[in-house]
């Protein structure tokens, strides 16, 4: 933050920041932006530590969001410092260390009161969309009570950039909605950091097998690492003739879509065993193929979830206690003066092996 | 049952019975038949008093249904008399009057003891399909013991035959995997016998609306007499578009697809609200347009299931205490020697106005 | 509301209102008040138009409640039509409709976020028990937000006044936890006021029968008029006897107690068959017997609850669609001028066969 | 398996097995016993291979088990080679290796149609109780269909001894029963086999802390090898007060109650959080103080249950898949030719530092 030197005549001092500004279809730059104020007595102004880049950035990027309008700062995500609350915020207070969620939820609205924070009437995915977001200096959040969290003492700060999103949509949507189960079987359909973090997580719950699918090799890799039993390569489009052999005909008990495109879904379709769930985690940009005439009789589940971050303090607690590390997911780091590169670096992931990119203001 | 009158020289004396046998696409007749017999010691040879006729009945007559081949006895509904049983059934006797299950379940294999009978490794939906079935003057049951049901003292037995099939299809594939709840708004694509006897059994769970939609004014009149709070008539196409004006625009808690085309189940998609289920019960012969385009982010569950036929014992107990009448689906009677009669009634609902038709032996 | 007239000199003009205080054990009396304030951006002021008295009531004067101290304002029911809201208040604004829920809840608190608003760590049980509370023409409501519903359009606004605690309570820790299901046998212990309206709610579920048990023949005869199947007179002692006999020697899956002390709560463990659920309501004052050396093998589940009025919205849909008639638990009705006379009458029930008083201003 | 040697004149010749005979309170002698025989079509004879003692044996031999008669062979738990299957066993021929469940289970009735095994109309703990046991050569196993499991090829049976009784004892009614999930904070009161086997598994669900109370530090110490986080010394019976200041006064989320005594129920009672799970594992001789005035209010739920084996198939699972090694409870074995010193060495466990015994026939 700094203030704008020599106002011109009849100007009144403007705070600035830096920010990264989405202007449009393929636009991005960062740009001196006036700060955030408090706009509700919920609000809170965060100073942003660390942020990241989410796959949902790059699909703002190019155009496929249309709540996301040019000259928005962009960023959901990340741990900051409070720099300011409004009269109404209760749980936090100046120079409070805290983690931003990507969703913020108004705690009371008939939504919020199911859980179903993601539909939050006057909240849900905001930040960095509808509202400036997380790639800046400063902050906006809006609820702050039910929008921010504590950072326990003793824990590695930066892992918890990861429990912004990725792990809470990948636990959500993926490993809950999915009901792993210990002993159960698990395919994990895509071996990007969703995936991935869907890999991790699911292990809370010690199915015997973790299938993970993907057609890039060094993906898999990482993910035979990071605790899958089995991995399959899909290069050749015969995954679920391979999965199927693996699993002795029977097919997987859960099925978790973590790509967004019609072929990896009707691939979750195609592995189901009778009485299993398939947990779609992936943004998808069309409608895909629902096989009815034969799924109708098989006794399954499809589940479809925005995250609600309702699970937010269990993964806190979780990550406390070492039950998981998410820094397995971090490749990369930049400082804000290098976001563009990280764009570049995280947008090229196939060539650069990048999973999650950190950057440090 | 009767014996084959001057069996020609070298011939046993057969037993024989009447039963309507399905002679390929298109062909039905009733002929006479071999008595069954016991086959396995878990089996039990049941005497029909009442069986009906299911629209699979009339799927399998069109040559949709693979498993079922010529030569094969029809029917997988009905109640009757325990006739024999075989050395390793427990709990039922000669003499037993019984409501048979239109699911043979073993009640050991791993399916059945997740309570998942319709995919038992030896059982399943097997009668009137792979063996054969009830539209017969006996019937072998495999499983006796847990594929039949007493009938209860007092209860209008005749009323039961709706539970060998419709009432748990309708139950367990529509209420309970759909989740009605108190106050919740429902709405039944479909009011059909299946829609119907959704609609009958949702009102277990007190939901403030159940909004019925179909394009027969008849079958919409009965839905409003057997507790439908609102009836669309889609004969315009514009369900979708009256149903989001009646919920002031918020969709329905959940939908149940009881047709099986793929407009009806889109349907379901177009008025299902955030964190909404979508319960499909309708068999459906071509895939469907999943919209994930537009459902990734609405946190809704879409569920299929053959009938389990689990929840049997709690639908004896709801009629037995008068909670509902499944006798308000029941238009026809016939007589077993008008069969043939009562398939072109039923096949012919939208002019007989018929729902579920009685054939007494 | 009012102003005292003549305030000497110095004394600023304090506003005044009527209220019922507790001033200590046995000892209550209607006082001029001084007016509630707002004190927190996310409170409000509710004008009360109708109230009503509870049995905690009486336990605070009989000196049973020790957070509840002299000077108090009781009551922590009621509606009533928005004077006031503070700067945080989003959802109302003054002159709203409104049905004040026993339970303050912020909403954003651990423990609210599990739905458990009852253990709010700013709130819980708070009205007319550590804070003022509803027995005056005005009161101050915390957390307005979460703790106030509006009230819809076209409903019997008196019936609601059941909704603020009566009903939540009967339902969430008596219907709810005791997992009533359609087709099950339910027993409810207490045919007073809670217990009547556990015998309504649990009628949402449909089960097949509810055996109640009471030794007041008056109350018993309301019970049977609302729904009851089966009614057990214990004024002899011996209603665990009468309903094995009853229930063919199984029990109940589902036993609710609705009274508080040990010997309702035993009989309940006499009576739960294996797999059932014991689902207390009661405000206990010592500690009772559970006869672990026979249920330890009984498979069966015991919950407590203090209200969290959680379900409050779904109670609301269910009242609004005739589901359910609150009405019929209210036998009195007074003016606020006569509120030492609502206190006499429902503390004197069994001779004034009251259940609830109505106290209008 | 031997034949009588020379048989008086008149005598047929009679099948004589070694079996652990009990025969009265404090009695229990190695004696000749005549070989098993199918009784019913559902039944196998087992030829054990490896058998244990539980501590329900011991209380059988003190005169606590009112079922148990003189005269009966001992034992519930082991694993064998089928010798014989009765005509309606579909699913096991003789040689299978198979897993002897110590809950018999028709499959079939109302009980087992809910999984409540245990309570199985003509099964349940039967075996070592109600018939004879595994403590012999041979045994006949009822319901042999869904009371045997084969062993999966590749894992060491021995650890699958564990699998008969404690493990699924521990893990359905502790860990299932006590809902133990990511992050949450557990209790086990009792650090013997069955509180161990409870630490074992609750690991399945990685909760944030594991606190294990016993007196005897060698249990404990085994207990922080296996997994505890925390252990508390109870010797000075200030546990409760010692957990609170562990979790900052918050109590657990889920209490295992593994001994089965009054006093560490009601420490159960005094460290349990709102909202959170008793889970009664133990087997209580008496009754135990239930703390209402207290917990009434305090959103809890107690549970209790006679192991189902339900979860057997699970747990097959998790051992194969190596998720857990039960071997890690056995500490001693004994040929069957010392079952009288492995009978002393289990009973004197705070001496011997037993946890489970092994003896191999």
């Amino acid at each position: 933050m700094y203030t704008l030197a020599n106002p011109g005549a009849g100007q009144k001092s403007v705070e600035l920041m830096r920010a990264l500004v989405y202007h449009g279809p393929g636009k991005k730059s960062v740009d001196e932006h006036a700060m955030p104020k408090i706009s509700s007595p919920s609000d809170a102004i965060v100073k942003m530590v660390k942020t990241t880049i989410c796959g949902t950035d790059l699909h703002i990027l190019k155009g496929d969001v249309a709540t996301c309008e040019p000259g928005r700062i962009l960023g959901h995500e990340g741990i900051g410092i409070v720099h300011e609350v409004g009269s109404a915020v209760a749980a936090f207070k100046t120079g409070d260390r805290v983690l931003v969620s990507c969703i913020s939820a108004c705690g009371t609205c008939e939504y919020c009161r199911r859980g179903i924070y993601s539909h939050c009437t006057t909240g849900g995915w905001i930040l960095g969309n509808e509202i400036d977001g997380t790639q800046a200096e400063y902050v906006r959040t809006p609820h702050a009570d039910t929008s921010l969290y504590k950072i326990p003492a003793g824990v590695d700060a930066e892992a918890l950039v990861m429990l912004s999103d990725i792990f809470p949509t990948s636990f959500e949507c993926g490993v809950l909605n999915g009901k792993v189960q210990p002993g159960n079987t698990v395919a994990i359909v895509g071996s990007g950091p969703i995936g991935l973090a869907a890999l991790l997580t699911a292990q809370f719950y010690s199915p015997a097998r973790i299938i993970m699918i993907d057609s890039d090799a060094n993906r898999l890799a990482v993910a035979k690492k990071l605790g899958a039993t089995d991995t399959i390569d899909n290069t050749d489009g015969k995954a679920a003739e391979k999965l199927m052999k693996l699993t002795d005909g029977r097919g997987v008990d859960t099925a978790i879509e973590a790509v967004g495109v019609p072929a990896t879904f009707v691939l979750c379709e195609d592995i189901v065993a009778p009485g299993g769930m398939i947990a779609n985690i992936g943004v998808h940009g069309e409608k895909v193929d629902l096989h009815l005439e034969r799924l109708w009789s098989q006794n399954i589940a499809i589940t479809t979830r925005l995250v609600d971050t309702a699970a937010t303090p269990m993964l806190l607690r979780t990550v406390v206690s070492g039950k998981v590390d998410p820094k397995q997911l971090i490749t990369h780091h930049f400082t804000f003066e290098h976001i563009m590169d990280a764009y570049e670096t995280f947008g090229n992931a196939a060539r650069t092996k990048a999973l999650k990119v950190i950057i440090e203001f």
